[in-house]
């Protein structure tokens, strides 16, 4: 792409390192921009810089935080022995949107993928081993993705906890609401049979 | 979407501004900038901002430049007698990269487009016509796309300099290389077939 100005090559470049964001629809963007009055790149640039210079991890579940502490560890109604381990923030906006837990999040920031170059190092897994070791966790619950790194995760976090006095669970895996039957991948039909639940217990949710 | 930070969604918010750019495509993006080295962040904003405050456009065909005339306005080897109107500067990156074209563009900034508030005077059409009243321009052609609002601004300019010495031609139509003649639509087949060329004059691109 041959471009007629320095500024813009320069602002598209660095835009398309964005993920799944090529160098045409950098330019789509940058062009929009530009059409745009010139306060709201501004105020983009302004949120980007300031989001990354003064982001903070809550020093307890590594959620994103404005403090030291976020609001869900902060807060007294929520239940700190129960403990949901995930791979991001944005499955901890997942979980809180269902209103259905009221526990803690213990956040990862990933998940083990060698394939990726991410091992467990790369991960915030000593210090959730820690806080069960300090015997304040009654039960842990895997939250990962069902997938094979997913499974990796749990796996590996399990053997570390193993022989601490904690109950660990996995959310449930299954047909999801809505899902055609003949349409579901036959691991997750299978499981689904096997892991079937009384028929009292489904009519609660 | 609720946010543990408010730095986070001011952010998200800003960058969902963008076409195309969802809360949850923004939410992505913004995590992986701050997965990745501060620096990324500081550069893409930097460049967003600059190519915003600084940014000109060539004084005579209002293509996107760095200086005052844009590098083909001021490229002597350039036939200024023929002038290709585009809607925008990417249509003149797409032109360029065929390397066919050794006139000058003259870029609209849009195209009249009543369903979107855009009309002829929010257009660079006054710099065209009276490029065209000066006697300069030998030919115009029109490379706008082939959509309705793309034909309304063809004719609209037309209309405006019908009365000068100068020839007007639009880009050919007809089906694309590469395309299967079955799956073409009825109303391009039947313009090329209107407008079909002698079979000599094919052999030459």
């Amino acid at each position: 792409m041959e471009f007629s100005s320095k500024l813009l090559e320069n602002a598209v470049n660095e835009m398309s390192q964005l993920p799944g964001v090529g160098k045409r629809t950098a330019l789509r963007l940058v062009l929009h921009l530009l059409r745009q009055p010139e306060q709201q790149t501004v105020l983009l640039a302004d949120a980007l810089s300031k989001v990354r210079a003064e982001i903070k991890f809550c020093k307890s579940c590594h959620n994103i935080s404005d403090k030291e502490l976020c609001e869900i560890c902060e807060n007294p109604n929520r239940n700190e022995e129960l403990i949901c381990v995930v791979e991001d923030i944005r499955d901890v906006m997942a979980i809180e949107n269902t209103s259905s837990f009221r526990g803690l999040y213990h956040v990862l920031g990933g998940k083990i993928s060698p394939m990726d170059g991410v091992g467990p190092q790369d991960l915030n897994i000593t210090s959730l081993v820690e806080k069960v070791k300090s015997g304040k966790v009654n039960e842990l619950i895997f939250a990962m993705s069902p997938t094979m790194e997913g499974d990796t995760t749990n796996f590996y976090i399990f053997k570390q906890i193993q022989d601490y006095n904690v109950k660990t669970s996995t959310i449930a895996r299954g047909v999801a609401a809505g899902n055609e039957l003949e349409y579901t991948d036959e691991i997750t039909l299978g499981r689904s049979i096997v892991d079937r639940i009384p028929f009292e217990a489904s009519l609660k949710s």
